[in-house]
């Protein structure tokens, strides 16, 4: 029964926010004279000394406490007296556990987009290599059309800048504090809300008690973001399992990043990568954990709300580890340019060039399409691509292609010529990079 | 399988957004010199003219064309012919079907955005008229102290402006044309997709083609704003059953919003509030089913994805007509408050200020506490209140106890005492309610 | 990376699976002449020798080992020698994780299994204390007919004998030996996998390998089974938190239940049943994350599925507790057969029964219904029930009433004429508690 | 209004349940001497006359009638007269709807049973085409150990038995009738319930009337069975996916199930994989919304389980479509065993025979890895796979490697070589397809 309605276990988590928001409301209680400005002093420095306890592990916590709001208040009362017993004033624990869990999400939020945006720049700094390295652009899973490594590899930086971006807006409604709601109506004591807020770097207070108490809107949108997060990360970590896979071929894992077998001597597993996209579930989870158990909850505060909590704690370890490693596994992938480019023939991705080159000899485009298909049919059966083809293999098939094919055939110039915003050109994926770079600098 | 593979059953819905989407596309392809600007403009003729038929119901849909763009295209081939070919140019499915949905979804973002204002305004109007009527506050479902229901329903305002923040923010990254990115690299006609999107009246262009293709955020995120604003509705529903179940008896639901029984007599049941509530399911529902689809795609479009448009629409459909329906049934809502009255007295509403009082009479709170817990317990065994116990019976728990305390148990002055910003009382539920009509105001 | 990777932190809790399908594969081994006879002696001895450690807190477990079965084996070689190195031969780490994770979750099938059972009696037990008690059947939250408290109670009890069977019914595809599947494709050892699965108490072996490395419906099956035991719990809470509000008033919390305000001297909080009901959404988001991660995984075996687990765990943990804990709490449970009578009466319990009064004397059901609910109106505006109307003022409202009215408006007459099978009248309840007592018995 | 509170624009689709469930009550009504004989006789004409206008379409459905129910009796009456207003004893919406739809569960349950059976049939089929075609086994996506393609296949067969198994387990709870619960508390007409559930083939009916009307468990179970048929699917389609990628080139997607790119003429899209893998989601979703409504909710009936209807429908009609189009797909794809065979080579699929073979020879299995591991670099230096290498090559690795390691080079030798029960090698798989076909032919 302790352990199912105790909350200690998780909410030590905490222990720095309810310190710094006892501290904030220490001081407002003095400076509005509501307690005196000598026990205003003591509380913040008997929680200064809590606070060093705590880190140097030496604070006893006790079960039977329940949370770590009490076991810091009641240590506070054995350090500084009767002062301690004034820190409570015109302040509930419903308000105090909305505090300090906001300044815990609002830290994180951060702590994801310094995460993000460096995420961004190894993708930036990957990108910039391979401006010129291409390999298959794929829809429906088949090769499509030839594009730039970095290019691709932008699509990612993209994602996470509105991850980012997605953080921000989420804080905007997180760094809001409620304290002053007490219980649920709001308190009898002259507090003042605002200055609390401003002190611990929040963006406001709240408006109305009620909401204060028990708005959880906060820790779901942090839950969202963190599911984006972790919908994009499942999706590199696909491309980087079906790289790693030797039909692929298109990486080599870097070996802090793989694992071999006992028994089968030539595997090398993306075990990261696979366990980064098997967390996808458990941040999802997090979050449906929290959407279901808000549902018709009627005002003010319920019991429920405690078990917003460890979802929290748990998705945030997954997001914040998972961001970290793919930067740094990212940093050391190798990519084997060689393979990427068997594969543009293997799957006759300068096809669609065949057939624009024959509209714009004149031939209507549904014969030219026409024509390129019979040209990758021939290709096939003898196991060549398109710019193996003679001349008069070519020309058996359409006697508007001339010599100029040759050009036309080569990868690059299927790159080169999608140039305009937005697009694979190499000019355009240098763009990219350099409005990235100057986004990442000016954050 | 045709039905199984068409899209044309739900996507027909975005026929507007895909005639407008073709009318920016041709006519900028005119500008750029791309297609005559006389092509341009039998394009853009015949695109009205399909609108019209459309409008009309005259339009003959064809289930064998499979969508809705190919449908509109392929009437427009035979209204203006060969020049109705020239409209794809430059342009894919891919990222014609990202475009139609995102003007879709930022419209809807906009529409739930006023469908929110409205219903905060509603609420700030019942709020303004029951500034001074007072109900039981709860936590835990435990009457706690009593509030304003003016302060109660602001509650709700507050959680619905969010909710309008939460589809602003959203906007910003729906609102953003994909055109141009072409199948997945991009495009070798000098398109000008800023151009484009400015004519859409969106807020920007795509930065990477593949990227642009294959970003299905904007769902995501509106179905989050979707599933928050269900949540928030769902615990408005919760109460309102509540208040309606005789033994709370808060509201009289209005006849429009509730059904009798073909065989009790005496019911009234709330079913537009419990049908509400239970709708959240699915728009939670919704939500999940495109974070499942969206998690371990690889790069680029993949055919998943045609699967993010019947949740969205059906999402849509749920919370724009719950929004317009909570706000009719807000306004129309008869509140009963003498039956609140009664509920102050049978919680001991009071009982929180009988201990403050003690306290500012020098008690320890302890005891204060102790002796108001006595009170209730004298209260409860006779069926009375707090305020019916005669000054005497009170003496006989304390001898602190004095004439003065008659006021202090006055439901009222419970309220008027907690003046704080954000408190419920009187003054300061006015407040939110002038800052909420200024919002409103200045959208 | 380390923390990232290993699974150490979290299957640890299989250690005694571990042990015993080791144990029961070196005797296979032994018994097929695979390994010597002493050898395979050896290794079980070992494997005690280490089961003794372990529940003797001696063990040491080493994070760089990364799993329970690593340790394990290490100190087995530790302890044997080579012939510990032998344990593994015919093995996989991917059948050995798997056939411990199936006793598991075997194992905790049955521990919910005796749970629900356990539920089921207390349910049991106190619907026949109360088979005569009655309070007000709800539809739509609104009061609707009288039915006996042991009646609702007794709803419960078939929720859980149903949950009860589910999880019998996961079991004969949960109970199943992976042990032979090895890596992926089985094995070149003679191994015996249906002997390993009838030692260790299973229902059967695997059929194909692929599928036993990488089957994980057994996780999902009880996960679904987890989340219908936590909704169901869900409902009973819901309720229970309804009735301790005074304007129900139905139970008074024993004390071990509730909590107390500091502040607010007459709240009792159903603490523990908000916190189950809660913890809900903590079920239902372990049983997503699992179906997220299994979506579109290809055979066979991947790293995602080491995310199977902490779910699982989690799930457990909170079903297991909430069971126990809702048990004991049913047990203790004050009701309160006073408030419900009021409730009969405030809610016009009878209504249906003057109706139907009226019908059997002649008059058409639609003027019964119309006639009723004026009876209603009249006792409505004057606080009393029907009961308390006047014989004359009954007749005021038709002439065909009589004094045998009298009896027809007695609450107990309205449960006792619902006597068919499955009925609310008394002889019906104890038929149910009779069916499930002899169901408890022959388990 | 109507169209937010009304349900006959989906739950149309139960008339013939109605219609059934109506007649077996109307019968019991004349049996059990509550009705006449002859008012008995003329419900079940009127009845069946329905049945006939609706089948022909003739039937004219009314929206203000709200749903299917009231439709249906006001057509009755209209037709019978003041016989058809006494179908209606002793029963109340509450009981009928959870009859009609239960009746609908149950069917498509049985309707799900007979797609798995027409899938697992296919499968076997195949499998027994292809039990020596061999491809690579995949852990991780890497390349491990070569299996038969017939027991890939039949991995997918068995995960559709356990679906097929879960059918049956749910419909011991589903095929109960409700008829007699009444609106909540039973009835206080002499019924035989069991008589009514019998009569619709039912296994059994209702114990305790409130749960009787508020019991959902059975769509909750059915769409849990839902969902992991589209997590099986998901995982074959993922597959199919990869291997119609030419980097695999395992499979030749026949021409029904890909469509061909209007620009890029070398594309064949696996459209319906895809789709089927992205409708994964949807009916994930649909499981959600019904978890979520059903969530806390009191006894007995509430209007919010009114929306359980349409995620099961929906759900139906994507577990039956997808079904029936899998089992269509896999008779008629195309498999490709020399791309299979040539990756074998490419992924060096004998390297742990060869590892096997020296340890067999006495190496120790840590030296034998590490030559094998050797074998590996140098044949993928050369682009050889092992078996390429010459004797020479190989002796200068290890010089136990003799001769006789041709035939241990030898793909099939491997998988033969995989003999126990549930292994690889042929005989093990004809033994499954056996199994399989008794099993499918017992039904």
């Amino acid at each position: 029964m302790e352990r199912y309605i105790g909350s200690l276990r998780f909410d030590k988590a905490l222990w720095e926010q309810d310190i710094a928001g006892s501290r904030a409301h220490a001081r407002m209680l003095g400076r509005q004279g509501i307690i005196g400005a000598d026990e205003a002093q003591k509380i913040v420095q008997g929680l200064d000394a809590i606070a060093d306890e705590i880190r140097a592990g030496r604070f006893v916590w006790k079960d039977e406490l329940e949370d770590v709001h009490m076991n810091i208040e009641a240590r506070l009362t054995e350090l500084v007296g009767d002062a301690g017993r004034k820190l409570h004033t015109g302040r509930s624990r419903n308000d105090q556990v909305g505090l300090d869990f906001r300044l815990f999400v609002s830290a994180r939020l951060e702590g994801w987009s310094g995460l993000l945006a460096g995420l961004v720049e190894v993708l930036v700094g990957r990108a910039g290599e391979h401006v010129e390295t291409l390999l298959p652009g794929y829809t429906h899973m088949q090769p499509a059309q030839p594009v730039s490594l970095g290019h691709h590899l932008l699509a990612y930086a993209w994602m996470f800048k509105r991850d980012f971006e997605r953080c921000q807006d989420a804080l905007k409604r997180a760094a809001v504090s409620p304290l002053g709601s007490a219980a649920l109506a709001g308190t009898t004591f002259p507090l003042d809300p605002k200055a609390v807020a401003q002190e611990l770097g929040l963006q406001g207070a709240f408006a109305n008690s009620l909401d204060g108490v028990s708005d959880r809107d906060f820790v779901l949108e942090a839950l969202f973001v963190a599911s984006t997060v972790s919908m994009h990360l499942s999706r590199l970590c696909e491309e980087i399992i079906l790289w790693a896979n030797p039909n692929f071929g298109y990486v080599a894992l870097p070996d802090a990043y793989a694992t071999g077998s006992s028994i089968m001597p030539q595997k090398k597993n993306p075990d990261v990568a696979e366990l980064m996209r098997g967390k996808t579930g458990r941040v999802y989870g997090a979050l449906f954990t929290v959407m279901t158990l808000m549902k018709g909850l009627p005002l003010a505060y319920n019991r429920d709300m405690q078990e917003d909590k460890e979802p929290f704690f748990d998705a945030d370890k997954t997001v914040s580890d998972s961001l970290a490693i793919m930067a740094e596994m990212m940093r050391a992938m190798a990519f084997r340019p060689e393979r990427m480019r068997e594969a543009l023939k293997l799957g006759f991705l300068n096809a669609t060039e065949l057939a624009d080159y024959l509209a714009t000899k004149g031939v209507p485009f549904r014969v030219a399409h026409h024509v390129a298909g019979a040209a990758v049919a021939l290709a096939e059966k003898s196991g060549r691509g398109l710019e193996d083809l003679s001349l008069e293999e070519l020309r058996g098939l359409s006697d508007k292609i001339q010599e100029d094919v040759a050009g036309v055939l080569k990868y690059e110039t299927a790159v080169t010529r999608r140039n305009t915003p937005g697009g694979t050109a190499p000019d355009r994926v240098r763009e990219q990079i350099e409005f990235l770079k100057d986004w990442l600098m000016h954050l």
